[in-house]
């Protein structure tokens, strides 16, 4: 849009910055409520920090800015940022509250985040990120690892995703075997490799182990191990076959399978179908951070968007903060993104905004209209009054640019006897000069 | 909190910027919810506009900047700055997005704005603001001030406020008398001088008046006009008195009075009791913006906090970005600021946020914790499963920080009888070996 009048400014929005007309708005607003309700079902508790913070705070991990891209200024003498995620804002936040928090403290934090990243589709640099974490004092039990699944597969289930994949792995076991082995230095190194299987697939991942200078026998070993030469297989065949070798490579190793065992076995006490659930030891993640449980979530059909919810077990969480062990667990859904890629393929209950418009049939606007929306609001129904002056057709295009499913009109005939008439904008039914109990009903009925 | 270790980094939270513990968190976001649920329900549309503007945009009006302490700084090459108030996005959007909304476009937006207040106590630099506006596309019923009004009232009953008052007027009133009376070059000071009239009281008024150099006369018809002389009466005698001077001072403060009666009585239809409205003619509002009715809200035994959610109606919301009459009505509820003064004067039904905290009785923490609480969890009650080893006393008092209600303890025999253990932590009632379905409905019949 460009303005020619000079007195005039360009109504124009920041690039990556995502800002919804009113029926999308709508729909992410759904979304997120659901996510929200998923999330406080499984007793997450609401946090909600600034979105400032010293910056001191916020890149108290040498390197963090450089690689997050992040909005840094200052004010008066105070150095200050835009979170560029809510996990270093929760470890300051238990760090500051440890003496008032209950442990294990676990809680959900759904908030936008910044991130100065080249504008490109698909990439926001304001964004929602949906977390849940669940933090111990000293310790933590594993059975909150299956706990965090559990809660993935009802956040997606509810979201009306039927089908989908959270991927587990435990990064003890790679890390254990590669070190039993003698390639401790070069864990690293090789778990960048594997992360980008899906993406290059098995042959060069062979060739980049090689340009590793992994000999021959090592990278059949690790091919064997990841399960790549056996991918159509169950989880209880995987960990009946890890189980197997559990105590040939090392202590690490044997936790990391352990591990493994415990959260799918609690995964299905959750009640989560094994067909939601898949162990793949290919999942890596960020390598410096998560020491345990690592998990991806793909949802079938969609499986080039992504992972769309992932996250793990690390060791600690704030140590940058205090001197305390607080070891976690956790995932992120990055709802922005999710919705950009996803918006038409959520398939939420039908809520609809507003149930009814009412109308006047002439142009006559008085207070019956008021009374009439009133008396629908005080019953529970969404209700709004269209109060211009209007052509009759207008105020239909009114309800149906608004998607609103009923209208209740108000006429001479009407207004004398007390009645409403109504339609349904959806199936074209009406419903001529009616009680008010009975619309309401109706409409209860239907929304 | 001072921290020693050289590698720690306190963790600490900008200044004025409010950061709650959940149970405080939990309450904030119940009001947040309650007046979200009041605008639905009058059918407003939600907006999220980003925190992040260009300052072309946000500055466009000359002077705002420096009046509001804004945060501004440059990325790149962009000149950006974090919003300062939710009005101005929304002329933005509205002038962005003109020929994609439905007009009238009702909408309300709950979001954080940002302002570098010199930090004191109940100052905040972030806080929420809960906003509702209707704009009309050239021209808006007044019926929809009377909407607005509707809508806050039922915003604060909802809250839990029975006794409040919103009070009401219309500028166009003392506008319209004083250019008739020829003080028109004068309406800005005295408007100053009236609204200052709450805390200095009618003699301190009468004397900044006489400062303005008015004469005796016109300070005794101005003190007349607004009623202060005759404190104790009902919104019908105003009326009536105003009616019956409506000729007298030209065709702007007859506009006034006729608007001012159309609304008061709109807002009965409405349903809103008169015992929460009132004219009062000394509300008067920043000046170089409303045009029409004005409003504020005043809690009965609140007072001091002063007008709780104060707006009014406007001649043009964009006339900055879009050469298009575009009038609205609107009102704004500083929220963080509420919550703060009256946190604990908030009457919300009372709503757990995690109905049952589901414990082993001894230190065999294993799936059976699991499907109960997803037992418990699938038929809608929120439930929490606690994984630490503890003694039974610390699982109680974890029960008790989160303010969960009721307790379901598994020990030996009723894993072996498949029932579980209740307790009201509130009544200390217990429930011993009950089958589940009982435990649900207990606890639902509670909560």
């Amino acid at each position: 849009m460009s303005v020619k009048n000079k007195n005039i400014t360009e109504p124009k929005t920041l690039q990556g910055f995502m800002e919804l007309l009113p029926n999308r708005q709508i729909l992410f607003n759904r979304i997120m409520d659901s996510i929200k309700n998923s999330y406080e079902s499984f007793g997450f508790l609401p946090l909600d920090t600034p979105v400032l913070e010293y910056s001191s705070v916020l890149f108290a991990k040498a390197g963090e800015e450089t690689e997050k891209q992040v909005y840094r200024f200052t004010k008066g003498d105070t150095d200050m940022a835009l979170r560029f995620d809510l996990t270093v804002p929760l470890a300051k936040y238990v760090a500051k509250n440890y003496h008032n928090l209950a442990f294990p403290f676990r809680r959900y934090q759904i908030g936008k985040v910044y991130r100065g990243e080249r504008p490109q589709k698909g990439r926001f640099r304001e964004f929602y990120q949906a977390d849940i974490d669940i933090i111990g004092d000293g310790e933590l039990n594993i059975l909150c690892d299956a706990e965090i699944v559990a809660t993935i597969a009802s956040v997606f289930k509810n979201l009306g995703f039927k089908e989908f994949k959270i991927q587990i792995s435990n990064r003890r076991i790679l890390g254990g075997f590669l070190r039993h082995i003698g390639l401790g230095d070069k864990v690293s190194q090789i778990g960048t490799a594997i992360d980008k299987l899906k993406k290059i697939g098995l042959d060069k991942l062979k060739q980049e182990l090689e340009k590793l200078e992994i000999k021959a026998n090592d990278i059949d070993n690790i091919v064997a191990l990841l399960g790549l030469d056996n991918a159509k297989t169950t989880n209880d065949l995987v960990l009946k076959h890890l189980s197997k070798q559990a105590n040939k490579f090392g202590d690490e190793f044997k936790q990391g399978v352990d591990e493994l065992n415990t959260v799918i076995n609690a995964i299905r006490d959750f009640g989560v179908s094994d067909s939601n659930v898949s162990i793949d030891l290919t999942i890596v993640r960020g390598l410096d951070y998560y020491t345990g449980t690592v998990f991806e979530t793909f949802l079938t059909g969609h499986e080039s968007v992504g992972s769309v919810c992932s996250g793990g077990r690390y060791d600690n969480l704030a140590g940058l903060y205090i001197d305390k062990n607080l070891p976690g667990v956790g995932i992120s859904i990055g709802l922005t993104r999710l919705f950009d890629k996803l918006e038409n393929d959520f398939n939420l209950a039908n809520k609809s905004f507003i149930n009814v418009l009412v109308v006047s049939a002439d142009d006559c606007l008085d207070g019956m209209l008021l009374k009439v929306a009133s008396e629908f609001r005080n019953a529970g129904v969404k209700s709004l009054s269209y109060l211009e002056q209007a052509k009759l057709k207008n105020k239909f295009k009114y309800a149906e640019r608004l998607e609103i499913p009923f209208m209740a009109i108000i006429g001479e005939s009407e207004r004398a006897n007390g009645t409403v008439s109504l339609k349904n904008l959806t199936t074209g039914e009406q419903f001529k000069e009616i009680k008010m109990t009975e619309a309401i009903n109706i409409i209860k009925n239907n929304c």
